[in-house]
């Protein structure tokens, strides 16, 4: 096993990294003093998992209750959200009874802002179940929902206090999930770690079959790199925008196309190679180097381009992202393979022709 | 004017208490840097300051978008907070964007908590316009609305960037609305400053003519003691719950005869009677003092007991406020007038007793 720490100061949190994590609750008994807490889950994850959490916990003198909710990111919306709130105040919990999000990013997401929100703000503990989860979403504090304009535009910055990532979950994980994971695996690589993007390109296909010991390599980088970054700039003022590589491309994608057809990760892929082709037309990456990005993600069987959804929606969907400043919207783009810049002054023409290309590739 | 310090650290933030500071916008400028803002008002109130404040605003060259929604705390709810969502993304507001509070206590909880979940944190401004939430909820960054089973039991904790209480809109203020805010500045009487209890004794009913100077004394009088406890501590973890002294009863009161049916304050006027009479059973305060208090609120007609909503569904009420630790009900309690204490071991044949004689007194 190993421990990573998140170094926010008061708000500082352990990572736990290993396989069958999930048998060692104990390492979240320090977090669970007031002998009570709610476990958030959905109804694929609770067949697998809830059960023997629980009895763990029981084993340890903590009672749970489970909260089970519908799979899929069509339903991280105010009404889940609502779903959640009913089941805590009937249970009566209070201010010190923790949430525990058993799952993916979804789980994570709403249980986290569910935690932000309750009683004005609960502990909560996070406990990623998929790999985009375990290397990504549970780490870092960004909870929320999703509002029928944009993704994510509901929530807070809410850090957990403490998050169990148990690689031996991500065998009973979906290989369809698991390829979405690995978009924001690459994403790293890219923005900020080399070393990290050429160890991919000589083990991706490790990953894919889920070897034990390159998920649990995967996965701690990952978090090393995602931690350094939350650490130096928690509430996305300047470095941590970075993160959003493929983002705006991908967020656009997943509201356009409805919430849940693609895969987070799988909009994030697309949106990635689109950032890449944006990035070369400014004169900033190499042709070679979009190349080689395609490479990787086609081996992984990622989609390396947008659906056709016109790029009028395109267009509109982006206006509304998050990262925007006064009006102008800003992307995350590439100055080579391993460094990511942030740019609000791309020429429309450009961002147009990525659009008409990308969108019609196919 | 007079302006205060609430003391936050990098949180920390002014509040202006002066008559006709609507007319002096410009105190608000260094807080509406984007050059854009929305306005967050409810239909009684714009109709008095909306357009006057929008144009200043204007004048200065900040350009502003109003939201109006019903009045009424039966509006504090997650339907009234869509639509805010809803407003603040069909005009693409940013992250830059502030939110301003122009309203009563229902209108600064909720525009506060738009602001601290709309794209996980926007800037707001509270502009107090009742006497209740200039003298207490504008200041302290408490923000929710109301879920059917439980008063503000969804919610943050999140600073605004500046108050500005003018006490020239308390001129429009209805009588019911003015006697409900006189509570919560007994309240601070009651609980930690004596001398300001004598000033009110002396000078109530100077506070139900409207004078001037007596309202702009009490309100400073109000944001000093108040300031003093959330600078000690903002998140409520040891002195700040004195400040809600009879909201346990009042809350009850309040979801109990359904939200808008009493005034908070009204509410929080026979909580506090309750809490008097329960301290004087646990032998603290004594008896004469009750009856002072009760003097106190009977000259502002206030009420002085609670709606005859039976024992059983009282204590029900009660268990789900959120002022709770590992099941038992935390209740402020009165050792003398002005010094306020809270306890967890209330003797439940006491609290009975307090019960059934306060809902019958009618």
């Amino acid at each position: 096993m190993q421990k990573l720490i998140v170094g926010l100061e008061e708000r500082s949190y352990p990572i736990f990294i290993g396989s069958n994590l999930l048998g060692c609750a104990e390492l979240l008994l320090p977090y669970l003093t007031a002998g009570r807490a709610a476990v958030v889950t959905n109804t694929t994850v609770a067949p697998l998992y809830l059960e023997s959490l629980r009895a763990k916990l029981h084993d340890h003198g903590v009672e749970t209750i489970p909260v089970i909710l519908p799979d899929g990111e069509q339903y991280k919306n105010s009404e889940t959200l609502g779903a959640i709130y009913n089941a805590l105040l009937s249970s009566r919990c209070e201010r010190n009874t923790p949430l525990i999000a058993l799952g993916g990013g979804v789980i994570g997401d709403m249980t986290g802002y569910a935690a932000a929100t309750y009683l004005r703000g609960v502990p909560f503990i996070q406990i990623p179940t998929t790999l985009l989860a375990q290397v990504d979403s549970s780490v870092g504090g960004k909870t929320g929902i999703n509002h029928p304009l944009g993704k994510n535009m509901i929530g807070a910055f809410y850090q957990p206090k403490a998050v169990l990532a148990d690689i031996a979950t991500l065998d009973t994980l979906a290989d369809k999930e698991l390829r979405a994971g690995i978009a924001e695996v690459i994403k790293y690589g890219l923005i900020r770690d080399l070393p990290f993007f050429e160890w991919l390109e000589q083990n991706v296909e490790k990953l894919l079959a889920k070897d034990g010991d390159a998920l649990q390599y995967a996965v701690l980088r990952s978090c090393q790199n995602k931690s350094e970054v939350v650490a130096a700039d928690e509430r996305e003022n300047g470095e941590r925008a970075l993160l959003n590589l493929g983002h705006t491309f991908g967020h656009a994608i997943e509201t356009g196309m409805g919430y849940g057809t693609w895969l987070h990760g799988e909009a994030v892929a697309a949106g990635t190679i689109m950032a890449a082709d944006l990035s070369c037309r400014l004169g900033w990456l190499r042709k070679e180097d979009v190349e080689r990005i395609i490479c990787l993600f086609k081996r992984v069987n990622l989609p390396v381009s947008a659906p056709a959804m016109g790029v009028e929606k395109f267009m509109q969907l982006m206006g509304l992202d998050k990262k925007m400043v006064n009006g102008k919207i800003r992307f995350v783009l590439l100055k080579r393979i391993g460094c990511a810049v942030v740019s609000g002054d791309v020429d429309p023409e450009l961002l147009r022709q990525t659009l008409v290309l990308n969108s019609a590739r196919g």
